[in-house]
């Protein structure tokens, strides 16, 4: 096979811990950890001064315990610095992502009586929620929708955005208007491990939530599970991934343009094709060489594919669903005959069937949520929505007919458990 | 107010800072985890050999490889160990809690066509779980029936139980026969942070899942967090907790008997009245008085009544409501007028309404799950449901079309994010 962009594996040679995405470095993850370990100890103990302190550290911004929040005169201000075009598209997701997630909640409460006892699960909304919207780079508006917009659907009472401020002490414009639309209470100019820190725990001028969800660099993620011991998060997160499942009469462009998109997010993005087809994975090599040097940021792109790319031939497409299944990867584009009956067997975070159902729509057109489990993760998480901004409360009332029947079997249980004083409490229902 | 059992509190005169039952010892956390960081790292390096010296160390027990994990012979012989009527009540749980979790499973998925896009939703079980079910003071086979039984109803294909051996090298018999009636996949004699570790990280014996759950020690409780970056948990787990919202149309009697049964669990396990009648505080001091001294186990639960029992008298009952939502306890019981409409605004893991639907109740033949969030996560987290053993999983299928209608929005919103070979990627399609 002509060399290329990114590494080709026949499924026979591959090491066997290829996908074990979670080699971690223990001495950078402990060295991290105790980083983070120090930024929250101080936000907790300090409070807004902190905040002040790590802004000018590393954001380059003058803050201070007023200017900490973005105020209504700068959320006017950010739909000045936008433009007409850009308010529709958020709007535009804002629809789709509605749509879909309140088409999740529906029939989702459950009442009935079992054996005379009622029985009923509501879902309810959590009192508050942070979004972590990342900043630097570029601005992720998209990010405020799949986050706050989601958790007001569910109807959250209270929702902060904590996002990073520009030199000039500001938050991106296009996220204050997002925030905006999206009906945001709060919205913060802190980044990074401070910000989790302060919606965990609190500052003067920051009230505490009591689930902290979103994306970020590697110490927005340590802050998020080391905070996890007392505020709930949504899930790890690590770089983004596409995985695309292909067999021979998959179009090789396509999936060398989808490995392009995926790879323009960062140096560290996973792109990858399992595939029966030695052909195919050859003619998307040889798309990959063409397309990526002509791509636009393509040192970026190149850079990325050719260290995290890769392509994986295998024996047969039921070989090529065991290992899809294995990588379970954020996304996974499925391009094969039948591929809708395929998906019924693959495991991935987000599954997008047939050409034209790219990436970049499910990012942004599709109504699904692209805060989507990564590093295999996909094996026991799912996509952020609705329901994760939500408690599942069951609601128990008995008769005391209906309790008589049950006890002689509660007896047994608590007799066995060792638990004398619980059964006492059922037959004091039946004494006077 | 007579001096009774347990603390009386005006709500007036409440500390500030009541609530916060995360009040930790830091010195102690911290040396928790180091503690708890050494046994994860040891069974991660040496695997079985660890397991073996854990088993020595902590249960008393010599095992070896071979016999760490439970036989069908040790499987079939715990059946001889057990009554006919414990099997025929763990049997009675196991149905209760199928016909709940299977109405809650059902009317989950969503398929829809949004604008000429296909988007579908479906839950799919979790590939392998672990449940750790707690030794030492007695056997919990209900442990068994809430987790192990609500995964195989999820359709988890792989079930794991570790429960601590006896000094004899055995598991309680009454978790074999519970695990055996289930469905569980495999048994092993591995308890504390040591059975955590094994079921993240695997050893030569047992296999890594996926998601672990089920309650445990202050060390299972640490060693879930910690594994918790690189494997799923269900929630963070602290002492049992039940909370009596009452007025003065209440039980004194019956609300004493309910707290009694709750104090058994363990000296640190909270049993509180939140009531806006005077009256009822003191009948229910006089009751836990004459009570707690002729009941089981006595000592125990006078002990535990006294340290952490507490009773709080309101103003009304709309401020009995907001402390009581503050404390977001673990069991909710409310013995009010209009109870189910009071429901609606409270917070709390499992609400029981009324006179007859005591905790013991809810452990046992509600059908509900007994794995409830503690210490105020209420808040935010859900009782263990099928759910939890479940991935819910987004499948996108987009014509051209539908692709074709929604490009030109995406095209702004990749423009905004600086994500222009997102846009490129769906160009592709129309491009020849």
């Amino acid at each position: 096979m002509q060399k290329g962009l990114v590494k080709v594996w026949e499924s026979k040679q591959l090491p066997s811990d290829w996908f074990k995405r979670q080699q971690v470095d223990q001495k950078a993850t402990a060295d991290l950890e105790a980083n983070v370990k120090t930024i929250l100890n101080q936000v907790k103990t300090e409070g807004d001064k902190a905040l002040i302190e790590f802004a000018q550290k590393f954001d380059k911004a003058q803050l201070t315990a007023a200017t900490l929040k973005a105020s209504p005169e700068e959320i006017k201000d950010a739909y000045t610095q936008v433009t007409k075009e850009q308010v529709a598209a958020i709007e535009f997701m804002k629809q789709r992502v509605s749509v879909f997630q309140k088409q999740l909640l529906a029939n989702t409460e459950v009442k009935a009586f079992n054996e005379g006892i009622m029985v009923q699960t509501v879902l309810r909304p959590i009192e508050s929620v942070g979004c972590y919207v990342p900043g630097g780079q570029a601005a992720y508006p998209s990010t405020v929708v799949m986050t706050a917009l989601v958790a007001k659907i569910a109807g959250v009472p209270r929702i902060v955005v904590c996002s990073p401020s520009d030199a000039a002490g500001k938050v991106n414009p296009l996220v204050l208007v997002a925030s905006d639309i999206c009906g945001v209470d709060e919205v913060y100019k802190v980044g990074g491990a401070q910000a989790i820190a302060a919606l965990a725990y609190g500052t003067e001028t920051i009230a505490p939530v009591r689930k902290i969800v979103g994306p970020g660099s590697k110490y927005v993620t340590m802050a998020k599970v080391l905070v996890s011991q007392d505020v709930a998060i949504d899930m790890p997160a690590g770089p983004s991934e596409v995985l695309i499942l292909a067999d021979q009469y998959a179009d090789a462009r396509l999936i060398a343009a989808d490995m392009i998109s995926q790879a323009e997010h960062g140096t560290d993005s996973v792109a990858a094709l399992i595939t029966p087809s030695a052909k195919l994975a050859q003619e998307v090599q040889d798309n990959l060489f063409k397309m990526a040097a002509s791509a636009p940021r393509a040192e970026k792109v190149v850079d990325s594919l050719s260290k995290y790319g890769f392509i994986i031939v295998c024996t047969d497409i039921d070989e090529a669903v065991k290992l899809t299944n294995q990588f379970a990867a954020e996304h996974l584009e499925v391009m094969a005959n039948d591929a809708q009956k395929l998906s019924e067997k693959l495991v991935a975070g987000l599954i997008l069937i047939g050409p034209n159902s790219p990436v970049a729509l499910s990012d942004y057109a599709s109504g699904t949520n692209h805060v989507l489990p990564t590093g295999g993760f996909a094996q026991a998480f799912s996509g952020l929505s609705a329901i994760d901004f939500m408690r599942r409360v069951s609601i128990v009332e008995c008769s005391r007919e209906a309790l008589e029947k049950v006890k002689a079997q509660i007896k047994v249980l608590t007799d066995t458990e060792n638990l004398p004083n619980h059964y006492r409490a059922i037959e004091a229902r039946f004494q006077k």
